[in-house]
C-alpha cells in the first residue's frame, strides 16, 4: 500500500491549497497573497505539511519550493469557472512531469454526477496506476457537480463522493464538509482505507472555522486542505499556528 | 477456450458481489457492512468461488483478500448513479492492472441500447482480447438500460444480453432474472457455451430468494452473483449456507 | 491483389451468415438453429464456401470450425438494435485476433449516410489497411441508414454502397438487392474489380428465393451471404443444395 | 521546399479527378466512365500530369496506373454525399499506404467553416507533416461548407481557402472559381508560395469551358484538377487536347 | 527555467504578428502586405524581437525567414473566422517541426470559457511539456472567448486569463489590453513570474497607439505582439522606430 508519511506528520495531513488562480481567477487575491512566493513562505513558517500548486506555479517556482522543503502536492488537472455548462476538468500535468518537479503526491478532480463523470473517471485510473506504480499518493478532489445532482441531500453526496474515492483507488479523499458530525464520521466509515481531509472553502470567521476543524478530526479525518481561510487572514501564521495545534498536536 | 475452474467448483459459480458502493453509493451499506473486511470475512467463511470489488477496494484490502483465499474477481468499469443521462460506465483498471492484483478473473459491464453502447461494446473489446491472452476469464454484465429500450420485453432483453455476451466472447454473462423458467432456459440456450450467473438484485425474504436461486440452477445457470441478499442479511452465513446448499450442492 | 480463393469456388461465393444474434438478439432463433453446432454442421454438410461469426462464437466454438473446413469469415464489428438514434458499429475484434482465430476473410460493417459514416469509414480504413498487409480478403457490409437516406431511392443506394465499397478498398461487398435486375447489373459495374455479393435478408418462399438469386447471379455478382433462408428452413440442406446448384454449378 | 516536378509539366498541373464515385455516387457514370480502366485511358493518351483516385482504386488498378506512367495522386479523405449535416471527411488512407501504392501526391479535403473544420485542420497536420517528411506534395481541397458559410461572399470565400491553404502547409489548394478574374488573381497572391488549381466542376459547353481555364492561367493558377468534362464528354480526348494547348502550351 | 533571452532583448519583447491569414482571411492584406516575404522584410529592417507564423509560412519562407535572422516564432494551433459556434482551435504543427523549421519559441491560442476549453487546455499540456523538455519558451493566446463569458466584466477577464498563462505553464502570456493602466498591473502581478505581451489589435491611430503602449509598458508588462498596426501602415518602419523607443529603449 502506498504510503502517506511523505504529505503527513503522525498520519495527520495539514495542507496548503493554491490551486484557486486557475479554479477562480484571481480575484480570490490581493497584492500578497496573488504571490506564490508569499505562499510559499507561509507554508515554510507555518509547518504544513504539503503544498498543492498547478504545474505552472510548480514549475517557475521550483526553487523556492525546493528551498522551503514544504512537500510539494501537483494538482494534475484542473478548468476556469468562466465555462457555464456541465463540469469537466482535464489532465494538465502528466504524473511523470509532476514527478520531475520534485512531487510527494498528485492531485486530481472529479466532478462527480457531471455529464462528463466518465471521461474524469476515466482519465483519473491512468494517472492513479502510473502514480502508484512510482510509489506517490493520490489525492482526489470530489465534487458532485452538475445538473443531475442539484437536488439531492448534500450529506448524501458527501459520503458518496467519500466512498467513491476508496472504490476508484485514491489515497486520499478531499471534500467539503456537509451536514453534521455524524454525517462526516459516516463519510470516513465509507471511505474505509482511503483518508479524508476536507475543503477549507470560503473565509469564515476564526471561531467557526477552529471548532469546525476540531470536528472534523473527532470525526476521525486525517485534515484539512486549506487555502482562502488562511492566505486570506490578516495573520495566516497565527491562524495557522492555531490549526496545526488541533491537527498535528 | 479459456477455463472457469479457478472461479468455479464443480462447474458451479457463487460469487459474493461488492460493487455496489461506487454504483449506488454508501447508502446500500450499515456500520457492518460498509467495512470491505466485514466482506472478505463473509466470502471466506461462507467458501464463496470469488469475491467481486473495483480496483480501489482490490488494492487497499489486498493482503486481506490474499489471506482469505476467496479469488478476486475484479470489476473493470463502473460508474455512480448521480448522472441522470443515458448510462455509460468506462475502464477504471487495466487488465495488466488487474493480475497484478491477483485477479482469477474480470467484469466489465455494458449498458444494452444505451446512447453509448457503441463505446462499452468497442472498450470491452481490447479487455476481453488482453483478459484472453493471459488466460483470465472475462465477466460481462449485460444491462438492457436507457431511453431506447424502455418499454420492451424484460422478457426479450434478458434472452438478448445473454446472446450479446455469447456474440462478444464473455465467458460468463451476469443478467438480471425477469419472467419464467422457461425465459431464463431460452436465455442460457442462447447463450450457447457462454455460462450464465444471475445478479441478486434487492434484498428479498428468504424464501422467495431461495426458491428463486433453485429456479436458476435448473435453468441451466451456472450460479449467482449476490451481494445485498447476503451482506444485508442479519445472518449472512446462515443463508449462504442455504444457498451453497443449493448451488455447489 | 488480394486473392479470394480461399473464400470462393471457381469465384463464387457462398457464404453462410450467422451474426444475427448480435445484430437482432435470439429473436430470429429457434431450439435448434440458437446453437451454432448447428449452424457449423449445416454449412459443413451444405458445402458453403465461408460462415460468418462474429469473435465470441469465432473462439469459443473454434475447435467446431476449424474441423468442419469451413472458411472462417469473421464480422469485425457488430451492434445490438436496441439502440434507436444514429447506427453506429464499431470494431469488436481486431484483425490479428481474427487471424488467430483462423479466419479466411473479415467483415465489417458501413452504415452509409449515418450521423456517424465518418466514424466507420475511419475506422474502416485501419482495418483494410492491416488485411491487407496479412492478405486477408475485406468484406464490407454497405447500408445506407439513417434519418439522412429516409427518402432516397433504395436503388440508387445500392449502386451508391456497391461504388463505395470499391473507392474505399473493400475485396467484397455485400449489399441488399433493391430494384431489378437491370439496377443490379449497374451495381456490378458502379464497383469494378470489387465484388458483389447479396445478403439473404429476411425468409422467403423458395421459388421466391430462388428465382432471386438466379437474377443475382444473371447480373453479375459473384453469390449471397445468406443465413435466416437457410437456417429457418426446415430442411436446410435441401435449400442448400437448390441454390448451390444456382451459384456453384 | 517540396518539388512539385513529378506532378507537374514546366510548373503547370493538368489533374484528370477521379474521386466522385464516393464523393457522389455512380450518378456521374455512365457504362464507360464508370469503369476506371477507361480513366486511366485517357490520363495515358491525354498526357495529363496526375490522375486523382481514392485508396480503394489506386490499389485495385494499380496495374493498370503504373502501366500508364500517369503520376498518381492519392485522395486520403472522402465522404458519400447522403449523410446532410455538416460535413466532415475522415482520413481513409495513410500516407505510407499511399506511398506504397505508388502515389507521386496525397490530397486532402478540408471543409472550411463546417462544425468539423477544427478536426479536420488538425487530422491533416499529421498528413501534411508526413508526407513532407518523405518528399510528398500535399493538394487541399479546400471547400468552404456548413450552415455558418451559408450567406457569405463566395468571393471573399475563395480568396480565404487560398490563404488557408498556404497558413497550413499545403503546395498546392484545390478551389472552384467564384467572382471574376481579379478575385482570383486575389486569391492567387493570398496563396502565396503554395500554387492553385482550380477544380473543373460540373459539366459545361466547351466554348465557356476553355474561357474559363484561360481566364484561370492568365489569374496566375498553375492548372486545373478536372473531371466531369473530360469523362462525361463524348469525346475526352479531344477536349483534353484544347485543354491542354492552354495550360502546358 | 526557461530562458527567454533568444526571444527578447534586454528582457523586453517585440513581436511582429502575422498569423491573420488563418485568423481572419487575407481581408486583413493588401497587395503588399499580402506577401510574407514584405513581412519578412519589416521583421529584419525593424529589428524586431520576434515574428509570429503558422507552419506552411515557416515552411515555405524558411530561407527568407533563416536569412534575416529574425527569431521565428511557431504559432501551434489556429482556426478560420468562418465557424460560427464555440470557439476552438486545435494543433496544427508539432513542437518538433517546430524545431526542425528553427522556432525560437512556440504559440497556442486559449479560448477560455469556450464549450471546449477543456479540449485546448488538455492539447496545451502536451505541448508545453514537449517544448520545455527541448528548452523552447511556450506563448500562449489567452482569450476569453464563446457564449459563458459575453455578459463577464473585461477586466476581470484580462487579468484572470493572465494568471491561467501561470498556473499552466505558460512563458509569455499574450492578452488583449481591457480597462486601465491599474485593472493592467493587477494582471502582471496576476501572472506572476509569467511574463505579458499584449496583442496589437484593430488598426488605430498613432498617437493613441503609442500611448498605449507607453501605459503597458509602464504596468509592466515586457512588450507587444503587434500585427496590422504595422503592416496596415503606410511607413511601417517610421511607426516601428517609435515604438521600439518605449518598448527596447
Amino acid at each position: 500500500m502506498i504510503k502517506l508519511n511523505r504529505i503527513t506528520k503522525n498520519g495527520r495531513a495539514f495542507f496548503l491549497a493554491y490551486d484557486q488562480g486557475l479554479e477562480h481567477g484571481p480575484e480570490d487575491f490581493n497584492d500578497k497573497n496573488v504571490n506564490p512566493k508569499y505562499i510559499i513562505d507561509i507554508a515554510k513558517k507555518g509547518g504544513y505539511t504539503g503544498i498543492i500548486f498547478q504545474k505552472g506555479i510548480a514549475e517557475k517556482y521550483n526553487k523556492e519550493i525546493k528551498k522551503s522543503k514544504i512537500p510539494l502536492i501537483v494538482k494534475l488537472n484542473g478548468k476556469t469557472n468562466l465555462f457555464k455548462g456541465e463540469p469537466i476538468a482535464r489532465q494538465l500535468c502528466t504524473v511523470k512531469e509532476a514527478i520531475k518537479l520534485g512531487a510527494a503526491a498528485v492531485g486530481y478532480t472529479i466532478y462527480l454526477g457531471s455529464d462528463y463523470e466518465d471521461e474524469m473517471l476515466h482519465e483519473f485510473e491512468k494517472i492513479q496506476r502510473e502514480a502508484h506504480l512510482k510509489g506517490l499518493p493520490v489525492i482526489v478532489w470530489a465534487y458532485p457537480r452538475g445538473k443531475s445532482v442539484k437536488n439531492k441531500s448534500k450529506t448524501k453526496l458527501m459520503s458518496y463522493a467519500a466512498r467513491t474515492g476508496l472504490e476508484i483507488g485514491a489515497d486520499i479523499i478531499k471534500i467539503s464538509y456537509k451536514g453534521n458530525i455524524s454525517d462526516l464520521k459516516w463519510a470516513v466509515k465509507s471511505a474505509g482505507k482511503t483518508k479524508i481531509v476536507i475543503a477549507g472553502g470560503i473565509k469564515k470567521n476564526e471561531k467557526e472555522l477552529l471548532n469546525q476543524i476540531k470536528e472534523i478530526m473527532k470525526a476521525g479525518c486525517i485534515g484539512v486542505a486549506i487555502g482562502r481561510n488562511i492566505w486570506q487572514s490578516k495573520n495566516p501564521l497565527e491562524i495557522t499556528r492555531k490549526i496545526k495545534k488541533i491537527i498535528l498536536k
